[in-house]
């Protein structure tokens, strides 16, 4: 089964050659074919095809970031401005864009927006305090005190279906759209595996307990900087008890009625996850028999 | 196939509950079973069978850590003490308790050591630069002038054998012990799945292209905080041209040779990595077929 997630397929070379090579840096920002994403804060602009808009790099309002080469030609993004916070959560402006974005820009957004997010939320130096500098063309910020070199957070997060025989389980948070449910999910912590948290927040958000974890696909989840890893977990008990904290309803979920909350049956018990969210993926691959 | 990397099947209750409840904690914190784990620096102090030592709270020379339940007594851990230098890297000695561990006791030692190096690498806010303080039981720190919420830091990294027919890709460091080849690996970047940080990584170091990926298994790193996430990649192309800042050589070796390596055969074409790093868990995966 080839799974495609939403936010994959990014079609930039990310040449890592030029973040250690300052004089490859200096040739891919003289290139007069170098481009500069253009961002309205974090969000993406795109034309009515779903692709993302490009300008030149005079255009940028902060420091750039070297994305990589599309096609030989470099591609940037610009820091947000000094001062202007940054945007936390995300616009409803996003929200609609989701569903429109062609394939390939969708997943290089992701990159541009998750390092732009970093520079924004890490300007000073966890170690020390002192304000940093860009390096590594745009994939690294160095303190000018204590030395310490800082690289891009990502933080993976699993997110997991619970199966029992033919049923799965998938809750709801209250601030999702009206019937909406999908997969629990939570991030994986310090001193764990994958498997170890799969098991762990299941448990805590519902009280089903999983014995064996199968891997099915990840995704880049770019708000702000996720990995998310989707598994199935086998329970071990079907007996729920939901932390009231985390969700407001879970429930066991047949294959016909994921099939039909999928194809957006207007009479499905639920509606599903949209198709840009790795749960889409997943509920589609446990359906298909994953 | 039940595999079971190095630093997996800890048995701590993380109880996420006194996270978020004060009450919890000073009752942990009062408790007379309560036990703080011992450490000399960032190393663990080890008994005769390889299991981590504990003392009693009032020898904590930082700030308390609430690990977890061990049968419903609480552990904690200690920051290091305010002004001592983080250790980086690994110690000589370290090195030689790594093979003496007993298994969930390597487990329960990733969970607290990665947590202790955060807090000694974080003690100041990223988006402001104030010294924040020890929240969350010590699962967080909060900033007091900013308000930033800020929390302990996971790195994925892919390690993977790259596959063609009957052999596997394998690479060795110019720092490793004499003979020792390991699979290739590299940390995962903002905008990329798994897949994807597996194709780049290995295309960069060995110039070898992937085509399918399959996921083999994960632990947790504690040097300081990595997630590894082993896997299998179809090779593409079977000619190697390393990246010479990474790799000192890579080649590709068989089924059979691999075997001999992890039976520490003396006539084995090379020296395997050790029982507790993935690399060993994916190489044994790999020669029962995965």
């Amino acid at each position: 089964m080839t799974l495609t997630p939403g936010f994959t397929g990014g079609t930039l070379d990310r040449a890592d050659r030029v973040r250690h090579d300052p004089e490859l840096l200096a040739t891919a920002l003289a290139d007069p074919h170098a481009r500069l994403l253009v961002l309205d804060g974090l969000d993406p602009v795109l034309d009515e095809d779903g692709h993302l808009t490009w300008t030149s790099l005079a255009e940028a309002q902060g420091e750039l970031l070297f994305l990589g080469f599309e096609a030989g030609e470099p591609r940037f993004v610009s820091t947000l401005p000094e001062g202007m916070p940054v945007p936390m959560g995300r616009s409803p402006a996003l929200f609609a864009m989701l569903d429109r974005f062609a394939p390939a820009d969708a997943a290089n957004y992701a990159s541009a927006r998750g390092l732009v997010f970093w520079h924004g939320r890490n300007r000073f130096c966890g170690n020390c305090g002192t304000h940093t500098s860009v390096s590594h063309a745009g994939w690294g910020r160095s303190c000018p005190h204590c030395g310490a070199e800082h690289f891009p957070r990502v933080e993976p997060v699993v997110i997991m279906l619970a199966e029992r025989g033919d049923m799965a389980l998938l809750g709801r948070q209250p601030s999702w759209p009206p019937g909406r449910y999908s997969a629990l999910a939570g991030f994986l912590e310090v001193g764990e595996s994958i498997d170890e948290a799969v098991r762990r927040e299941t448990c805590e958000e519902s009280g089903v307990r999983i014995g064996a974890v199968r891997y099915v696909a990840s995704q880049p989840w770019p708000f702000p900087a996720s990995l998310m890893v989707a598994c199935i977990g086998e329970a071990l008990n079907d007996d729920i008890r939901i932390d009231v904290h985390e969700l407001e309803h879970a429930d066991w979920f047949s294959r016909e009625d994921v099939r039909r909350a999928l194809a957006r049956d207007p009479d499905a018990p639920f509606v599903a996850p949209p198709p840009y969210a790795i749960a889409h993926t997943l509920l589609t691959a446990w359906v298909e028999g994953a």
